[in-house]
């Protein structure tokens, strides 16, 4: 295992570390429940949007808290759900009397755990609304799910999303606005290496060296099938058909295309990626309006890569487009 | 090899392709000359900034052409310079008549092809200025340079002459700027795994599964010292000692601290050395007041990591915090 870590059980709490020393004027943390916390956390009459999940998919979440995106977020250990605790003193730590959305990406454990978390804050009568990503088309139910994966759309989601809330709406609009942008959104990713969770020590599977997995999970979970090595028109052929088919994509329409890389995939080779897309979009008679490419949700050092289509319409891109300033996404301020 | 790709001896064109399909509002790109411009050069009255240099290092330099930074650039072969031509078609692509800034990075290559295609341009009565980036403490001489690599301080150095250069000043100001960013700066890299150049199809070097080489540059070539794997604390000091050396910082002194992966390195793990770095830096009372962390130099797919110190004032400050809108970096618009 090579990696640039001291002892495999600190990574995230030393990671968490690196955070505040890099970006004082966007976060903080409280190391006591380990959640990264908006500076100026809670605001008075805004909704408070959180989110949280397993570590290992940096900069998602903890790199997303700041300004126009999500007021804070609860890292559980590597590919690890989060503890209710968490999410409880993340929910009071923003709670700035409009309400707090809980964004949860479709995950078992996630789910449970924030449902948990959303009963002791009402308990406490913190208004609360929840909003359960699931935008893989890859599988039906996987190995930590039940139905489909939350994946790429959950980025898009937290800053669309996150822009409302900056702009003073109330929790019943935030929710609203969740709602459509999951349900406007689709994803599927392809893996062409494992990944290594440090506390293991040794890849969570096996891949030939002619081999790659189609649909793989953000876990390194199995996907729709494993097939030879083929060339990045093929690849993205594989991963875009079914999410346009899925989304019912017609001539005309504008999208948000995202090209997420795993964690080990170089630029360069998204840029590829997303040349065969915008090739693929553009026979059909679809338009890239928007688009997002890096590596925003990754499965550690995993190479591979995803593509998200949202289909857009005019609300979607003024809430894309609003100002956004966290350490990982910052534009218009 | 395993790669996001079709075939190696397209990866260059069809990367360049996939950046105006997804940035149309920021780039364009001249396909008989493989240049990458700004949209709306070149813009009257205004100071010309234009890099250039192999490719494998993205989203250096094309990913960094837009309102604020450059103007132009120009991507070689994988790993190999841009020929003079190129050069000169960026060059008179953004001539608005105040002048022309080159920013070459210290290959051997890199200098003698711009510095034909400034003659050149001069030629044509365009006035053009070069600063040279050498950087890099880990070694006097290397396989491609006499002399310091030119590494991470590049990135900073575009994206500060670019805000200067926005702003209106003269070729003669942009210089001047230009050359106090390269001798306020230094930087250091290291390799855990070498890199694949796609044309060549296999690893351009070997490292034991418990070995690091310490120095590496930027295309792979060897450093100062190849050593066993060591934990994330012991690295950044054998990075960052050196660098806070030679560039003698004091106590009481502000710094950009650029954490930098190398193209297969996750996030998670940069902020890993993040945390280091910052606690080697406030134990010597040097604060960051700036950073900048993530994959923005490359080598292809290396894991690995590089950290770029650059000595701050104000001015260097003020055009850092500049408005900046480029595919790979942008803020304040």
């Amino acid at each position: 295992m090579k990696k640039l870590i001291n002892q495999p059980e600190d990574v995230v709490k030393e990671a968490l570390a690196g955070m505040p020393a890099l970006h004082p004027e966007l976060i903080r943390v409280d190391y006591e429940n380990q959640v990264i916390v908006r500076r100026d956390a809670p605001i008075r009459g805004k909704v408070g949007v959180i989110s949280g999940g397993g570590s290992g998919h940096e900069p998602m979440h903890g790199g997303f808290v700041g300004r126009g995106m999500l007021d804070a977020a609860c890292p559980g250990a590597i590919f690890t759900s989060p503890v209710p605790d968490q999410m409880l003193a993340a929910t009071r730590a923003v709670n700035g009397g409009a309400g707090v959305l809980h964004i949860v990406k479709n995950y078992t454990g996630d789910v449970l755990n924030f449902e948990m978390a959303a009963e002791l804050a009402q308990a406490e009568g913190i208004e609360v609304a929840s909003v359960v990503t699931n935008d893989d088309v890859a599988v039906q139910d996987s190995l930590y799910t039940a139905g489909r994966r939350g994946v790429g759309v959950t980025v898009l989601l937290e800053k669309i999303v996150g822009g409302l809330a900056e702009a003073g709406a109330s929790l019943e609009q935030v929710v609203a606005l969740a709602k459509k942008v999951n349900e406007q959104g689709r994803s599927m990713g392809m893996a062409l290496t494992s990944c290594t969770v440090p506390m293991a020590g040794k890849p969570t599977f096996e891949l030939g060296d002619d081999e790659m997995e189609i649909g793989i999970g953000i876990h390194g979970e199995p996907g729709r099938r494993r097939v030879k090595l083929a060339p990045a028109a093929a690849v993205t052929e594989m991963l875009a058909t079914p999410i346009i088919e899925d989304l019912g994509l017609k001539a005309g329409e504008r999208v948000l295309a995202f090209v997420n890389g795993m964690g080990g995939t170089p630029l360069v080779e998204l840029y590829v990626v997303a040349n065969e897309l915008a090739n693929m979009l553009r026979a059909q008679d679809i338009s890239i309006a928007r688009s997002l490419i890096g590596s925003y949700i990754t499965s550690l050092e995993m190479a591979g890569c995803s593509i998200t289509l949202l289909r857009l319409d005019d609300e979607l891109i003024r809430y894309w487009d609003a100002p956004v300033y966290t350490p990982a996404l910052r534009w218009g301020v």
